[in-house]
């Protein structure tokens, strides 16, 4: 069994800890947390250390803390010519002390914490610096989802970029598209059917395809009662970027 | 059982002609098209008219043509005091001739013609000149759907411009993400899951409540790197306004 630690106390830690707490391949052996109470529910307190001085020996590290603090934490690591990864979709591993091995454990998804995830669907991303280190974090991976990637630097910054469009972005949408049923005295669950389907669709047809509406079909009638419809100047201000982009079929302008 | 004539075949005609075709509330008597041949893998052939005057008597007509038509196609319906529906979101019924009872019966979904739908689960957004009218469109409605509203102009017109948000730029920026990923040489299958929660977890949590991302946490230097990253013009302007929108909590700026 391979021994892990797991460093931070945030959505993604405390969705890896639920992943690995149960693990015929590996040993999660300990947690650190600045605080302690964060991860009572998670781990048994036992294995909870609030020093990271206090860290035990591990086959693998994952530092699972916010960007601006990966360096500060790998560098406060003991220990010598570990595995050490983090969990970021944005940054480099130089940033992790060249005293140890470094790698990448970067899963794609969002995680919020009054929200349970299946994480057996959730993609790995993996990067290390050599194919041992690689072939460690793959078969930890494959323990704990089916969907395992080796991904490079630059592939992992485009997945992000393009994880803020699908996901952050997205979802931004879905709150504008409320706040104008909330306007109008309009039960939001009405669109949740049209949500749903809008997802499902792109599993049968590219994007490009599955694409349908008054900006697809240059129904410029439409476009302008639209907008006079909308009151809200933001509002307004994205749906004209967004159907001139669509217009335009997200080719430089 | 409702007489009913479906005028039209583009997607929501045929996805309609589908699903009112083995039903006992609805004997479905007659559908018109310019061009015959397009529904022919729809319904028999001899129950199709290509001229509107060869329309027969019905307890329900209903026009599922585009905005621009829905007039002169109800214009051209011979027979008085009928119950005359169209089904667009954006289009107030008075351009249906007084000479008939009017009406609107919306069905609130993305159709495409290669991605086959559960017709029961898309909510129709009715509504009509009078309560009898009503009740005849709640019949027919709940026929083929669980999911039968009544919702006057207004409210049509605001579900509308949501479903624009919600779903077709939704889908373009599933489109940008794509597109992302395929500069970048990564599969946009990785970003699926995530895409699939991000529809799924507005069942539990409200869209505002589920923001995630470097907007939301205020991580500038992710934003930053992220603009460094992003070369096309189009994409860069789209992730300043809605990280903008998002930082400003889609209040009025």
């Amino acid at each position: 069994m391979f021994k892990i630690v797991i460093i931070g106390s945030g959505n993604v830690a405390t969705h890896l800890i639920q992943a690995f707490s149960e693990n015929e391949t590996v040993d999660l052996i300990q947690v650190f947390a600045r605080k302690k109470e964060n991860l009572l529910s998670f781990i048994a307190p036992a294995k909870i250390v609030d020093n990271l001085s206090d860290l035990k020996e591990a086959d693998l590290y994952i530092i699972a803390v916010s960007d601006d603090a990966i360096e500060q934490v790998a560098n406060q690591i003991s220990f010598e010519n570990k595995l050490v990864v983090h969990t970021s979709g944005s940054y480099d591993f130089n940033g992790i002390s060249t005293k140890n091995r470094k790698g990448v454990f970067y899963p794609l998804q969002t995680f919020s914490k009054n929200k349970a995830i299946d994480f057996n669907t959730i993609p790995l991303c993996l990067e290390a610096e050599n194919e041992a280190d690689y072939a460690v974090l793959e078969k930890i991976a494959k323990s704990v989802s089916e969907k395992v990637y080796q991904i490079n630097y630059q592939q992992r910054q485009s997945l992000h970029v393009a994880a803020v469009f699908v996901n952050n972005f997205v979802n931004h949408l879905y709150q504008l598209g409320s706040e104008i049923c909330d306007n109008n005295q309009v039960d939001f669950e009405i669109l949740k059917p049209l949500i749903e389907e809008t997802a499902n669709k792109i599993n049968k047809l590219s994007p490009k395809e599955a694409q349908t509406g008054p900006a697809k079909r240059e129904d410029f009638n439409t476009i302008e009662r639209h907008l006079q419809f909308i009151s809200d100047e933001n509002q307004k201000n994205i749906y004209q970027m967004l159907t001139q982009s669509i217009l335009s079929n997200g080719k430089k302008l």
